[in-house]
């Protein structure tokens, strides 16, 4: 009963890590938007382990494919239903730790909340759930950019104690480590390449930046702009800590340094975040969000089973050091479905 | 149509910052709750202003009364409509800012999302619309403790750049300050009179404890306890950043410090702050909200007013030095609404 | 949890029929509609009691009074809040059947979901709760007729045994009895009058006319218009059963005879009370309902007290004979909260 | 965006008449429930065509596959998704009414609605939408039966003129038809029969039954028993006509002939059909619906196509001669997913 999310643009998710598929049904897409398997597809790609050797070895089919609401091409009105068949299940990765818990994973909240535990990647906890995100964002990213020129990005702020320079957006595209910066990429891989030679992971933090966003948008109360973000963001696994603007600062200054003066021709900054009680300015959208290591790491940690007896456990099988590397396009797809559940509720207020 | 918040607990709010009233329904309340209004009023009287020289000077009644759903003192599952009426409601204060915009405040984007300028204490938008969430958090905080000995409380963290040291809960009841530590009152009372002083203001850092709550609460995806809790305390006015545990410090680290190790009494450490996977683990919840400063400060601003004119504005009227000291008593009623929906939803999914 | 109806233009009512008061909050009703409460109560009048002697002869004053929302006669869209006191509590009236179940009402099933007994006018199960809907609806009819020129209108189209023939709309109007034909009335009497002299009471049935309603309103699947009308009113007081233009004759006729033609100038009939697949066509919208004689009867019943000790009760105190004759209003004010919720719905629909 | 049904066990579905698949997803299902593929078959089976030469001739396989939610053959909890893909899909049946609006369809109300057709089938308005809620159905049927001991089954009540006698809920299950009673299958045959060879279609009648409800269920106000009952009843295609109990006679009778009076042993009578002030009495729960007769008949109507041009059009293709037939398992489906919604309110009520 908490498989949905979005209130206008609806998205529904279903599926487990090791089942038969992951995908989802979108209830209250326009009719006539134009979509095809191949654009879906670029999406989930940015997504998909496996691209190089910094993430992941699985190697993870993720193709897409409609199973409704779709007719020629276009979306009918009709409720979406894409899913994306699991291929690659080595569940057997999995049977060594089926009676422990992992530090820093669900695997023992999941117990103590249901009495039962699905050991196999995780089932719904596992963050290949996102792919039923990935699937729904880049639909609804594709409404914001052609009927309301909103355009959504995001770059890897920080690796660990690297901070990466801001140089242009157009680097963060042709980036497989969605980077603003070909210097900085360098001081990544290396970044990366220690906490793998110490059998260790490494956090990060994630800008977002809303481009476009027309003012007006967000609800006064209970369904600010801001609330909608936060909450959907840190949703997000690994997600532990968020900001809107330059948030993370400003409880340590005064009024004058933190309020953003007006002139005729706008905002002589944005300390804000673009966000003024709970509604855009009109600005740019700033969010960012800080991402804890990979819990799983390759040395031996202290910890239990299910029988409450203590044991150490070194992770095996094949993870990320660094998950933070991957989440971009995930972070993009839940802000797109975010703005776009925003937008049409700002229609039904100027109805009438 | 986004003046609700809960699903279960459902809490609607209504009234305007100088309207007739502010209060709320409640549905979904518990029969056979014991709830007389000097109860309630106790949280009213922490959240109300006037009542010392380090809080805004403005004299509020805010005495609440039942309209409904109580009988003898009792809940009886009927909706309640508990309302507060206001008395001094001094719009004049407000007139001679009515065409201009105040920076850091929500005029703008009020103007720009709905084409009407409520000036007259900023309508909807104002702090005092919190009155209601504290009369629901008031309730929900006592069936908490009574039903589920789950107990919530917070106390400021920071006050600009002063750090307070956390000593002992008792100080914290006692205190008008919220704060954990008799020893550091006069260093918060200095910092804020320092601001008084040079016309400005300050921002402020909060902690959120919620101790007793059992294991298993949050849902896995879309509801989990940190989306519900970051949601909520993001949507109190001038919170712009919140942590889950160390969540701040988690993108610098490394995996091997992150994680939380378990032997056979429980875990080591808890720098996930009481949530994995978006669930509780069973040991106290710790949230950190940070707050901007006030952004009415006594000092000139450039701003423009509705006819885009280029204007210096100097704030006159009555406000809080640091908005933070009044928040703890809002931070815990939210909270207690986020929880105790939540609990209700457990309980759901072990029905059968 | 269930105390509200409608999405969009969303109604939360609360109070009992002998507790302070009965009122609502109304969210999501659109900005900048000129509202009275001059104009409300002449809706409240028609529904109240003690009007003429053909229905009870209790004394409400049901005076509405606004606690938010409005501003200088205007609705500003911040939630309406607006309650009616009750002054005229005759608890006593009640005391005696404190512990009987009378035959045909709601006590047993009260005391068999809630484990407890609210024998004072019947708490929420009471038809006074329907004020809160009469209140909402004639803001929603309101908006209907300037918005949207929907008119909405509904007459007793038989009492027990006798047919009421349609003549004009006009003497609806006038008519204390919202019958549609001065010469009926005579007749009408005459079958109330004699079911009071038999001590007993009488069944009625209404006509809803839905005028001026656009083609295309109503959700194909779940959310149809005729699911939501007959859902809300079937779930007024008494109403038992309910048909769609001529459903009542459906299930015994052919095909050839049930459906409606079509010409270029339109439908030659209007048997599908004008709704396809869920879908209003253009033309009138009709609806039949069947209203149950009140079961407050000044006759000997058998029946059982709280001890389930076999015992007669005989009604006394102050009762309508015949129920159906004060709904009309009350029909017609559920029916325009349902048509404005899909009106918003078919705009939404349309965005793109 | 009304593509859902139910709260706590919520189903939501998808695909068209003549697109790829029919499914559902339900949020909100029990773990540990055993259900196989064949179970819920057995149900499909009785609603799918081609069974009988009473029934149209179409051949559709119907076969449900599982997509996520179910491990070992027992639900986990995750949200369950069913589909049937389409196999037998003429949509070359269809193409020559594709501009031409049949009398009686939605044909008319969804171009009005959407402003464009979908031919083939109907889309989304076709009844082969209900293969979802057969499916969701039967899994909250198995729920109602194991867990709670509730009991539901439907019968052909009437056929046109021909009245079916009530003998034996055995006969039931037995019957192709779901009539009660050997005797009466003759006259079945002979009515329908006749309305084929008059090129015509007939109406019916549909009995539902709850037994073993407990009391309690229904909540008091705005989804009450019977509006819930009523409104997804009527939701489904054909029906345009509904009674609580005895419903169709009370506003003909007097209050001491439609009231059920009580002795120690319970209920003298049940002509309120199980139900007051919305909440059941602990009796058999009846409801009536009455359907129209199958509005695509083999004779000349007159009618429109897109271009407003007048036309006669005769039925071509496969049609059911009575839709009724076919209902009864579907209206049962739908009874089970209401039911079982309100059992798990009912425990959310007394959950403290």
């Amino acid at each position: 009963m908490s498989n949905s999310l979005g209130t206008y643009f609806k998205v529904t998710t279903f599926g487990e890590s090791h089942g038969k598929a992951i995908g989802c049904v979108i209830d209250g897409c326009p009719p006539g938007v134009k979509i095809e398997e191949e654009y879906i597809q670029k999406y989930l790609d940015r997504r998909k382990p496996g691209r190089n050797k910094y993430v992941t070895s699985r190697k993870e089919e993720d193709k897409v494919s409609f199973i409704s609401g779709v007719y020629k091409g276009k979306t009918t009105g009709n409720p979406l239903c894409l899913v994306c068949y699991n291929y690659n299940k080595l569940s057997k990765d999995y049977k060594n730790i089926k009676d422990i818990f992992r530090p820093g994973h669900a695997d023992i909240t999941y117990l103590l909340k249901y009495g039962i535990r699905d050991y196999k990647g995780g089932g719904r906890s596992s963050a290949r759930t996102t792919i039923a995100l990935v699937i729904a964002g880049s639909i609804a990213r594709k409404i914001l950019k052609e009927f309301f020129n909103v355009k959504i990005y995001s770059y890897i702020n920080s690796i660990g104690k690297t901070k990466i320079s801001f140089l242009s957006k157009k680097i963060i595209k042709g980036s497989i480590f969605t980077i603003p910066n070909k210097k900085d990429i360098r001081k990544v891989k290396r970044e990366i390449r220690n906490s793998v030679l110490e059998c260790d992971s490494v956090g990060s933090s994630i800008k977002i930046v809303i481009g476009g966003l027309m003012p007006g948008i967000g609800e006064p109360l209970y369904k600010k702009l801001d609330m909608e973000l936060t909450k959907n963001l840190i949703g997000l696994n690994a997600v532990k800590s968020i900001a809107i603007g330059n948030g993370y600062k400003m409880h340590r200054i005064k009024g004058s340094k933190s309020n953003d003066q007006i002139n005729s021709r706008g905002f002589l900054s944005n300390k804000a975040g673009g966000i003024l009680g709970g509604i855009s300015t009109g600005q740019d959208i700033i969010i960012n969000i800080m991402v804890k290591p990979t819990p799983s790491i390759y040395i031996e940690q202290k910890t239990i089973c299910k029988e409450y007896k203590e044991l150490k456990i070194k992770t095996s099988g094949r993870h990320d050091p660094c998950v933070g590397l991957r989440a971009p396009v995930i972070t993009e797809s839940i802000t797109s479905i975010v703005i776009i559940n925003l937008i049409i509720k700002q229609r039904l207020n100027l109805f009438f």
